[in-house]
């Protein structure tokens, strides 16, 4: 087991990445909380391979432990379903000694961390994600929120865990495809943030696509660290450092959106987000014509989409990146790489440019 | 107009005390956030002569303003009226760069205080309170949140606003037992951190019954120092000190339950309780025997109800008692005075001892 401590202050905490880790849950749990009371919220994907095992674990261990389950999916991440946890908390008996414990997916984690931020004005909260999307991103950084109609993550907080349990085995069982939307958060660090790293995932496809353990660990960690340092550096989104963890995501929102986020996983939408960015920083002169194949053929090599749905009409896409959380000003920013490893944010882009950039 | 600063690092904000200062509020706001679009959210008891005049004079000042109105009463501080609220205010077009005024009294701004606190994971955010409860309490201190079924203020956070503004004029239009209601939590600074403001309170019954406004303008503004004092010591409530503005609450919040939150005024159960914790220190000797009569004296004569409804039963109040958040390893701690203007946190009382403080 490797540990990563995120330093925000009084809101520190350790990051702990391994194999076989679940085992050990209780204890990690322990040597954080104060709370007698663990509450896991969990899916019907991982109830009974994950989130039953840990719960029967931390009851061994002296914690009483309760196993809440949601029904998979991004339509569980609303304010009726929150509401009915958090009256189910009260029937639990839940009380500022809960611990809430998110065993899962994006979606159960940022569900369980806004029931978690908002009981009782805040319970301890630990992450055990299940995904490598939610390894590598969402359990990393302290947002969580629910969806509103129309749109996405508009009511949440910030609110850090305890902890963050990383057990890379149980990746063994994530669907091929989910495993390859989560790779695409991975480029996407190399892309803002390290070149070096970038490179190593363009050497290493093979072991990769294979979920080879060593691989694994060492790029869920790196991209951890990456995260990490964003987060520590802006917390609270308030200097638009962490603005650059967004690269990808105005285009790759305005894709889910228009496909009532159905139809691509939020890592594939980033995928395709990513080429967007990446023709519209060249159209710009802000990369070398080349890096636009270069991080295709990364993409692509990890299995990922890389062409905007031809059927998705641009001006519809442009339309609906209006719609994004961080319009600011009447004007749309989009992060852009200036080289591998390095972004910023860029504004004055025309209506013509990002067109374009979702047309080839 | 004076102001008081209350002192939270980062989240340190004013409370402004004045008459007639709502005719100034759009400058007090500006100066505060950077906004352009102001949400005010207030009830239909001061929805025409207060919250949509303050709209308009903000719009005439050069801000966007939009009123959404709720109905007034305890019943309205629900996840169903937050989720309404959110989705409205996605409707408006609220973005980061609103925030959200509340124009009401404890259940506006609590509400108010709730759906900024959560809405785009955080907006700036003004009290304009309109009844004494709100102007000497729940304004200032950063508590905000909705009840659960069962379980008052049971979901919300601590959401600190970017200023507070205590017109005394508004305390016009506020009904008698509303006003009376306010000053229960006034008596309770005075019991519980100054024996001075207790004796004042006791030397101006007939000023405080006229609602002279000098007189009113200094209970505000003590009571609000005496608050702020606490919250500054303690903002998230981890050292036990805030828990000395639980005095009364105890006792009170059972007696609220009792009787399904309709037939007394918070303020009302808190005179109640505060009789019921007198008792109760009396009877463990921390207390002379003159203090009840004495703070009895002082609640009648500022035309609070002082005695446990007759018909309420001791043994099913002592029940209710077990439900409150503050509840902590199976024991229930009282906050009990010491002397006048001093408090502490009493735990190991017996089951006989609180029947009997519930029965005199």
């Amino acid at each position: 087991m490797s540990q990563l401590h995120v330093n925000l202050g009084p809101r520190s905490y350790d990051i702990a990445f391994g194999q076989g880790l679940l085992a050990g849950a209780a204890e990690f749990f322990e040597a954080r909380t104060k709370a007698n009371h663990l509450l896991l919220i969990t899916d019907d994907n991982v109830e009974e391979r994950y989130a039953i095992p840990l719960a029967d674990a931390c009851t061994e261990h002296g914690f009483e432990a309760d196993v809440l389950v949601v029904a998979p999916g991004e339509q569980t991440k609303c304010a009726d379903i929150a509401a009915q946890l958090w009256q189910t908390m009260i029937d639990e008996g839940c009380d500022r000694q809960s611990a809430v414990v998110a065993v899962g997916g994006g979606v159960v984690g940022d569900l369980a961390g806004f029931v978690a931020a908002t009981f009782a004005r805040g319970l301890n909260f630990f992450q055990v994600p299940t995904t490598l999307l939610a390894q590598v991103d969402s359990s990393v950084g302290g947002k969580v929120g629910i969806n509103l109609i129309g749109a996405k993550n508009m009511v949440g907080a910030f609110w850090q865990p305890q902890g963050v349990l990383i057990d890379v085995d149980v990746l063994d069982t994530l669907p091929e495809r989910e495993y390859r939307a989560g790779l695409a958060e991975v480029v996407k660090y190399g892309v803002i943030l390290d070149a070096e790293f970038f490179a190593y995932l363009e050497q290493h496809i093979e072991a990769i696509n294979a979920r080879d353990k060593q691989t694994l660990l060492h790029i869920i960690r790196r991209s951890c660290e990456l995260k990490a340092q964003v987060v520590e550096a802006d917390e609270l989104e308030l200097t638009g450092i962490r603005a650059a963890l967004n690269y990808g995501h105005t285009f790759g929102h305005a894709l889910e959106a228009a496909t009532n986020y159905e139809r691509l996983l939020h890592g594939e939408a980033v995928a395709i987000g990513m080429m967007g960015a990446a023709r519209l920083a060249v159209a710009l002169g802000r990369m070398p014509a080349d890096f636009t194949p270069r991080q295709e053929g990364l993409l692509t090599a990890l299995g990922l989409p890389t062409a905007t749905p031809a059927d998705l009409d641009p001006d519809e896409l442009w339309k609906l990146m209006w719609h994004d959380k961080k319009v600011r000003d009447g004007e749309i920013r989009f992060v852009l790489p200036s080289r591998i490893g390095a972004v910023e944010v860029v504004s004055g882009v025309t209506t013509d440019q990002v067109l374009q950039a979702w047309s080839h």
